[in-house]
């Protein structure tokens, strides 16, 4: 465990995940939708938990986020959720859509839930139908539990062009109780959320009502997923899903509560922790790029910057060439529709001043060069014009991004 | 000469150009901002001639924009334009400023003109200053004239990473009167106008008040230069310049003209020429991407699906690779802020049907992989929810986009 600087109270846990928080069990199998890898899995609850979901904004929302957003308008609650990779079941039409229901009580069944207790997810090729004979026998044969290895199952059967799984897990004392999150998340191309492209799944054994818990995940999605790309590109099937099953005895999370953002600030942790897993694991990434900006008129605005600017293909591409190309930053910023002072803007990239007052500022070409060889860039804008702050996470752009799309489904 | 059908007053000139129209010269010279290439040129009109232009709305608009808006500003008028590639004079503060100042005081000296007479332009390189010296002796050593090799010494002059240059003559009969525009234009990366992200240069000879002018330009550019995209990436740079000696005689271009929509079809049909060949020579591209949208909302709705497919990085690679993925059209058309039935889009790439009421067709994948090797990809899309229609261009994403961008100051 690690103590976190300025979170005092918030620990990590290190191979922790998804079946760390009390009461909560996973599994993944291979149930042939692909040639060998594991492509189907299962987080299960052993009570119901409350639960809550932010989904793509794609106008073509595919059929299992439709069938998992009815699940949780029933009671707020979930107790199973069941995810195939390989098959997105998007743009399927009614078909995908009773695929996905069958999907639901399929797995409903194997627990003896409710259907409305069980959430669907989807992943992969859009418009092929899902193999339903697969999906059931991957559903009747898939065992759940508690162990590492029922964790990493289900963290391997959900990635598609992903070269790593991602966890994360951090753990509070909250009236004394130990309150544990741990999550798991996809995704790798198709990356620019809005909600979230890709899929995360937090579990919980916080106490805390329903509506509380959408509107915490509804704020930390707005500077954690949603502040990701690696493509530009929002899919039609991504969302974050968090259960909070109670198991650990707190009193009631509310705002209200004197520890309320201890909880808020796990739960940020933790996606942030994921977001950031995944813009590193970019479609053909060889760096994470770390983009904070400061002296916005708004956070809003300094978030916009952030994102245009680790999403802009010329930044990325210079990345990757560790190339100190700065005029490309400021296309970036400048294309941004925000309010700023174009005399103003301050940048530099890691510890290197290179522009000051929107004026060139002397450096070492061949030290900004050695600087943008390492695995984490850091570049820092200030506008000077307010006290907005945001930050934005995404990757370069290689000569393998583009390997792995020309030729993504042979 | 070729007739074009439905305009059949308009006729493309071939090898026409910048210098086709009555009173037009140019020329380009190596001046030394580059190793060898042509780097500074010039059009001038032997009369003055009423001008406008439109300007990247990026925030870090450089300094020849802001000098050329000054010079517009005062009479309405250009007699000369001067354009330098290799430094982009942007981001380069009170001496970038004075730089441009001078470039355009140097040129009026030449021609003996009033400094407002002359328009100055810079592509190349953002953060570096003007090399003052090579700039006066490259302005002082030029000579202009209206041979094709003039022309071709202009269009070469400013080219960056453009691998082919870019022109386009068209004329008609106004009044009686032969009236002819003629265009030159750069542009490769950083290349998602808006306005342009490149720059462009019309000249014609056709007479027509200046706010005429300046309203015909805007109204081609929106539907012209600002539908096309590279990278999505906005430069500070890039203008579009129009001059307008009124050498042909015709009676004065307004609105009330009978003939005023021969007149803006002109001018479309050679903002269209140039837009397309700056899409078609993107940086590493192998293809040009056409995408026609029909069934919006609106006009303007129905450009912003347009240009949203064919800036889609996921599209570019699938077209690259000649893969006719397309979910990834489906993810792009379903993330624009735009009014769509997600039941109701058809698609086609080419002839070949692929989506039909948001339902999957069956269709040859060998098929849609051999059209998707041809040079000029189309795709359609029809939304069937009104009648608003919209095109635009760019280009796929190749290994060379990246081995182009990783390395573009080396």
């Amino acid at each position: 465990m690690q103590t976190l600087s300025g979170t005092d109270e918030i620990k990590e846990i290190e191979n922790g995940g998804i079946t760390t928080p009390l009461g909560f069990f996973a599994a993944g199998t291979h149930a042939g939708l692909r040639y060998s890898k594991k492509d189907l899995g299962i987080i299960y609850s052993d009570v119901s938990a409350n639960s809550a979901a932010v989904y793509t904004v794609n106008h073509f929302q595919a059929p299992p986020l439709q069938v998992t957003q009815q699940s949780i308008e029933v009671e707020g609650k979930l107790q199973a959720i069941v995810v195939n990779s390989a098959c997105a079941n998007a743009c399927t039409g009614e078909r995908g859509y009773q695929d996905a229901l069958k999907m639901r009580s399929l797995t409903a069944e194997k627990f003896n839930l409710k259907d409305h207790l069980v959430a669907v997810a989807s992943t992969g090729v859009i418009g092929e139908f899902l193999p339903m004979e697969k999906i059931q026998s991957g559903i009747e044969q898939i065992s759940v539990g508690q162990t590492i290895k029922h964790t990493e199952d289900f963290q391997t059967a959900i990635l598609t062009t992903d070269t790593v799984m991602k966890s994360c897990c951090f753990s509070a004392e909250i009236n004394g109780k130990k309150v544990t999150i741990g999550g798991a998340a996809k995704g790798s191309g198709m990356i620019h959320p809005n909600m979230a492209t890709m899929l995360a799944f937090l579990t919980t054994d916080a106490a805390i009502p329903q509506p509380y818990l959408y509107s915490a995940l509804k704020e930390v999605t707005d500077v954690t997923f949603n502040q990701i790309t690696v493509d530009g590109d929002t899919s039609t099937n991504d969302m974050v899903i968090v259960m909070a099953n109670g198991k650990a005895g707190n009193d009631l999370l509310t705002p209200e509560h004197p520890e309320w953002k201890v909880f808020k600030q796990l739960l940020k942790l933790c996606c942030e922790g994921l977001a950031k897993q995944v813009a590193k694991d970019g479609e053909g990434a060889t760096k994470l790029i770390d983009v904070i900006v400061e002296g916005a008129a708004t956070n809003e605005e300094a978030r916009i910057v952030a994102k245009q600017v680790v999403g802009s293909n010329l930044v990325k591409t210079a990345v990757f060439g560790a190339d100190a190309n700065w005029g490309r930053i400021i296309g970036a910023i400048g294309q941004c529709p925000v309010s700023l002072n174009p005399q103003m803007v301050d940048i530099a990239i890691g510890s290197i001043q290179i522009l000051k007052n929107s004026e060139p500022q002397l450096f070492s070409n061949e030290k900004a060069t050695e600087y943008l060889k390492n695995d984490v860039i850091n570049i820092f804008i200030n506008l000077n014009n307010g006290v907005g702050k945001g930050q934005a996470w995404g990757c370069d752009l290689s000569y393998d991004y583009v390997k792995i799309n020309a030729n993504y489904r042979t």
